[in-house]
């Protein structure tokens, strides 16, 4: 029997004090309230500052002790020498869940090692539970009580992916570009020192929830292999879980023991045992971020089988050198498609699998060919893949629109790229995102996140032969 | 004996006639003029149109015969069924070299072939030298006379790297993206159907030429093996040459056939191929940019050894991880570095190699470290790669002018990343590589840059040893 804390109190509490509040500018808890502010948490909050009076326009208590009804949350971020006597207030105030941002704990010498072993003392005997310490804290945006306790930069989009993550800086990095590219993050979780909750305890609550329907994992170390496998054996079958491991080679190792403790695990072993748990290993940042912009659009998956739509002809071979890296297949084309091209496209288009429309192609020829294919190609394809490149004397505008009309009516998984920097890139990457179509900048990033996406459904399909 | 044909007449141009110019805003001809207009090209323009008139003030003529005095290069860039005609009217008033851009030649079914040949009777008999046809044109923006013939949508900044592409599309896409990351290109030669100038004369000019140091190659088939294996040994002992080879996979080359034609080696023949010819192969097009961002700052190329300085934990594991996948060396501290670190860093900091400096490094942190690796350690490492993560709690500013100014007068060949989307991270860019900093958005992409870098050392050294 594995048992697992409960995470609701620290991704849905119904009231958080901040221990640390603060006007200024440079402090990581008038931080961490300016974020909660813009997440519009609904919730209470009860800054704490010595000082009290008002922070951003809340009155403040001047210590755990004055609040009379314990808070469900209890987030602090206050100097690391000063945190346990703010423990010993939550336990004489009767507030049960700590989420401790500050490091000083473990990882910080000797006296960080005293300081973590008389946390767990306290708590312990007083039936609290710990989230972190030495973290970057916890964002939630789920429509009905959007959550953030954290001092990253950036809060991201909202949506029904999910992170887990042993490292802040890789939380910030993830958020930030995933922002940029429109990626539908709603939850971004920075285990710490993990002295309570761990890797595991998120990973079940989220597995239960269907707010989140693809979770991301930046992983350096795993303290209960069995747990973290039955747990993610469980959570694979619903949904995708992505890992990036941190600390593949023997040196990246060294640097994990310097930095979060270590693994144990050479880079075979933790190949075959993400892959027993079901588990989509990524040996990049820009592959997790790959993972999440595809499962974004489709988060069961892909099959193997692509057919690559092309206007130009060296983008369309090295996109499919890609692909076939990816362990993606390119069928040829079936026999009534390649006739019916023969009657739509130019005398020297390729009529093959990369189909080549020719830099000339407006939005008629895009049409047609993908009509064709709607028409001809549905059990012959598992998803379609369009590089669109945009010559000066082609109006990509016309051929924007017919594609986001025709995206609708399909039943394939669309990704398309557009390489180069446009002047309406954004409005037509909108457009065509919201008819469901995957948009990338540049097609070997496309043929990669299609890659990433085909490995979960037979990974699903193992787990679910061997319950 | 390999004989080449001369290169100058297509790049340096001392007079140019457009045959094809026009007012027209989707005209190909138009857009070859306006670029060559906007490159502030200073020798003698005539755009020819049957309708006479002026072209954006230029005055034209109305054909080829009417030109008195034959100008050094025609453009031709008209209809493909009216191609031959221009031809012979180049041939009857005396004109030497023809840069025909359009296609509907070889690569367009029979008809194209047989104007291709017809084009080739015509010109081999005339002695005339051909560029093209099928091409995207050709920039070579030297300080003394900047040329640009070419109907790609943008130019590239200006600088020392070239780039021979059998593709048009990755020509335009290495540009864009190439501005956008400060990349200093100023020679883009589109091959074409290549029936006379083909990619060994671009590189043997190229390769004699100092205002280059460093070609980037995109090939899909190659004509005659030992030849350009004869020009690429002569060049790569002296300035690093890169290539992408479409076409590695089965499905890849298939693709080839369709777009260029076919290369018969296959993927191991091309990489021992490459190898042999002190030829850097890189399998993406990503990479090949990452080529062209690190030989923009370090010509020469790096040595293996690298020091990497982080601040923060995880960035500099997967890092890590992605410089020993990059065959990169990264030894340990010194000693005494280490022991001056142990001064300078706080307690949980990590001295090692990666070196954590933690997330609340200030300006005198970074200072501190990198002064002391000046000290200690020019012997030790070859580069030193920067991961600089900023929270939202301290001043990047500071530490961007602390950190250009040392590099001015560091031996180190140094490259510095910065993360996520920051408000002044273009000027803070700039200012780092005016002071010969190579700046970096993600710490991986940093990582494999130098990983290509440390790849022409080897080359070079063994090309010549065996002259």
């Amino acid at each position: 029997m594995i048992e697992m804390r409960d995470c609701n109190p620290f991704l849905k509490p119904k009231s958080v004090a901040i221990v640390g509040a603060s006007d200024r500018k440079t402090s990581s808890g008038g931080a961490v309230l300016r974020n909660l502010l813009l997440t519009k948490y609904p919730g209470k909050i009860i800054p704490v500052n010595p000082s009290g009076g008002k922070i951003l326009g809340i009155t403040c208590s001047k210590s755990l002790l004055e609040i009379k009804k314990p808070v469900e949350l209890v987030v602090i971020v206050v100097r690391p020498d000063l945190i346990l006597q703010i423990v010993d207030e939550a336990i004489s105030s009767g507030h049960k869940n700590l989420m401790i941002l500050p490091g000083g704990f473990s990882e910080a010498g000797t006296e960080g090692q005293i300081r973590e072993k008389e946390l767990l003392r306290k708590t312990n005997s007083a039936g609290i539970t710990v989230f972190g310490p030495n973290s970057a804290g916890c964002i939630h945006l789920n429509n009905k009580l959007p959550f953030a306790a954290t001092f990253l930069r950036d809060l991201p989009l909202g949506g029904k992916i999910a992170l887990i993550s042993q490292s802040g800086a890789i939380s910030e990095e993830i958020i930030a570009t995933g922002n940029k590219n429109n990626l539908p993050i709603s939850t971004v979780i920075s285990v710490g020192n993990a002295v309570h909750l761990e890797i595991t305890d998120y990973l079940e609550y989220l597995g239960e929830h269907e707010e989140c329907n693809c979770i991301l994992l930046y992983v350096e170390s795993i303290n209960d292999i069995e747990k973290f496998s039955f747990i993610a054996r469980k959570v694979a079958r619903k949904k995708p879980l992505v890992a990036l491991i941190g600390g593949r080679t023997t040196e990246g190792s060294n640097a994990v023991i310097n930095h979060t403790g270590g693994s144990s695990m050479t880079d075979n072993q933790a190949s075959s045992f993400l892959k027993d748990c079901g588990v989509i290993r990524v040996k990049s940042l820009r592959h997790l971020l790959l993972a999440a912009k595809g499962f974004g659009f489709f988060p069961q998956g892909i099959g193997k089988r692509i057919l690559l739509i092309s206007n130009s002809g060296g983008p369309g071979v090295i996109t499919t050198d890609r692909l076939i890296d990816s362990k993606l297949e390119m069928p040829p084309l079936p026999e009534n498609y390649s006739v019916d091209l023969k009657k739509i496209l130019p005398l020297e288009a390729a009529i093959a699998n990369p189909i080549d429309m020719l830099a000339d192609a407006r939005e008629d020829r895009f049409e047609a060919t993908f009509n064709s294919a709607l028409k001809y190609c549905q059990n012959n394809y598992d998803a379609v893949l369009m590089i669109h490149v945009v010559p000066f004397m082609v109006d990509a505008d016309p051929i924007i629109k017919v594609m986001a009309r025709l995206a609708k009516k399909s039943s394939f998984s669309i990704f398309h790229s557009m390489m180069g920097t446009l002047e309406n890139k954004n409005k037509w990457f909108q457009n065509m995102e919201n008819s469901g179509v995957a948009m990338f900048d540049n097609s070997e990033d496309m043929a990669e996140s299609a890659g990433i996406l085909a490995q979960y459904p037979p990974l699903k399909r193992d787990l679910e032969k061997n319950i």
